[in-house]
């Protein structure tokens, strides 16, 4: 594959940052990685991994001379390193994140941005519950989307490069304005994470189960909610802080309908429930048709460590 | 492996009961494995795989002569089987079954018991969100624990006899009292499937985001859910009809602590939610440690089916 943007800075150099980078060395798209993080302790993991040509001490060094710039840091974190960086950017250059929110980011971000600089917001689904540096690996983003945010007034030249560089990465895209992505995300990722959060909380907290019957008894759908609530917390506290109000929203009405069903559970109503049950289970053949998930039953299936 | 049971009954040939009767033929621990279905089309289904020895057209007929009879039907279904199958069974015989409640089912099936039959219920911890007759395969238990409840003045044999069995199909196995098994079951898997199957309820309900928007961009959170709640509607509703307590006591305190989240969320109180975060990253830590799951990354990672 051929090059497309000949220097890619990462500001930030945790799972997503260390995973474009070894897709983008997969792919040959950049001729020169440079990269940039707060701590010092993450700088030196980046350097002993090796997957940035240049690992910077400071944020202005690693944009000196990029074409595109990615804050790859928590989103309550976007506004001050854009602050940080912007009179250092390159004009012409495109600057971009991976953040899980995109309306508070472009408020954070846009009113920092030097003439000249292409802003061009975007959003990879995909990441692990596992963080930092060396949790990185080249297919994190095959077959998954990037949403692509431009902005009023964007250059669609600087758009679709954008894009062409996330497909060799090994993503699919797509555009979507902001606030219908915070939208989309409070449903897909936010409120499913805050709730796995909760109950995992919750089984902690109850002292007639012990946590080793919770951790050794886990099979069956708990297991699935600890893996998501293992997720790295900083960077979940700040996208709850970030979509707070589509967020609410959601969770508003996943309470009034687990309301209902613990009602139908409480009253006997068997029909409420089937007929309930059996409509989700369409949502999810929908999901393996669009190739999101195998429909290999890995769900309960012995696997060792 | 030698026999453990000379001839095995099946009642109810879906998931668990096809994938107990593979797993018995890899370990060789009976000489007839004999299946009966109340459907004449997953009878059909079950002959054409060839997974029991004999798949017969009554319940009587299959529990002839068994030395082990294990019911593998909905929860819901335990009481009238028992009944059916009550003055077929062998003297001498161990009855089990493989229901997620057990209080219920003890209470369902234990009345029409006659003299001289053992009953220990059981529950193995395995699942897939697939069911039917063709979805089982006989690794299905392997690593994963079996639950024995043992019932007051239970013939020790006849329990350890039935906790060979199921260590030879390659389950793990500990014995626990059926209320308090209905407890742990309801934090570990029965509240975490209701409150799946609600939050992809409520994604279907949302007209301002599409069904197709849920199902694509389903990378981070939700795909985990819809896995869950794809699971068989009518084993579900019989769980939570039948162990409507404990499950009603773990959702109060889930609403309790989702309450107090949403309010951290609203207020801005980062602190909190930071918190309360990086105490269910331990969990997770635990349950790997336990072998119950890998640490492999695959959540969000790209998977072609």
């Amino acid at each position: 594959m051929s090059v497309i943007y000949e220097r890619v800075a990462l500001i930030g150099l945790g799972l997503i940052a260390s995973s474009m980078a070894h897709a983008m060395r997969r792919a040959g798209v950049a001729d020169e990685i440079t990269g940039f993080a707060r701590s010092a302790e993450t700088r030196d993991v980046a350097r002993d991994i090796g997957f940035c040509d240049r690992v910077c001490d400071s944020a202005a060094e690693a944009v000196a001379g990029a074409d595109l710039v990615v804050l790859c840091v928590p989103v309550g974190a976007m506004g001050a390193v854009a602050a940080e960086i912007a009179s250092a950017l390159k004009p012409g250059a495109t600057l971009s994140d991976v953040g899980s929110v995109k309306r508070a980011v472009i408020d954070a971000v846009a009113p920092h941005l030097p003439e000249g600089v292409h802003f061009v917001p975007a959003h990879p689904l995909a990441g692990t519950e596992h963080s930092g540096p060396s949790s990185g690996f080249a297919e994190l983003f095959d077959n998954r989307w990037c949403l692509i945010v431009p902005q009023e007034g964007s250059d669609r030249a600087a758009v679709t490069r954008l894009e062409s560089f996330w497909q060799a990465l090994g993503a699919l895209t797509d555009e979507m304005d902001a606030d219908h992505h915070d939208l989309v995300l409070a449903v897909t990722s936010h409120a499913p994470h805050l709730i796995a959060y909760t109950m995992v909380g919750v089984a902690d907290d109850l002292r007639r189960v012990t946590d080793s019957e919770v951790i050794k008894y886990s099979a069956a759908g708990f297991r699935d909610f600890t893996r998501i609530a293992a997720s790295d917390p900083t960077m979940w506290r700040d996208v709850f802080l970030n979509n707070k109000d589509a967020t609410l929203e959601i969770l508003g009405r996943f309470t009034e309908e687990l309301f209902a069903l613990q009602r139908a559970i409480r009253i006997g109503d068997g029909d409420h429930l089937h007929a309930y049950f059996t409509r989700t289970r369409a949502i999810r053949r929908g999901i393996i048709e669009a190739g999101q998930d195998t429909d290999a039953p890995d769900f309960g299936r012995a696997r060792k460590a």
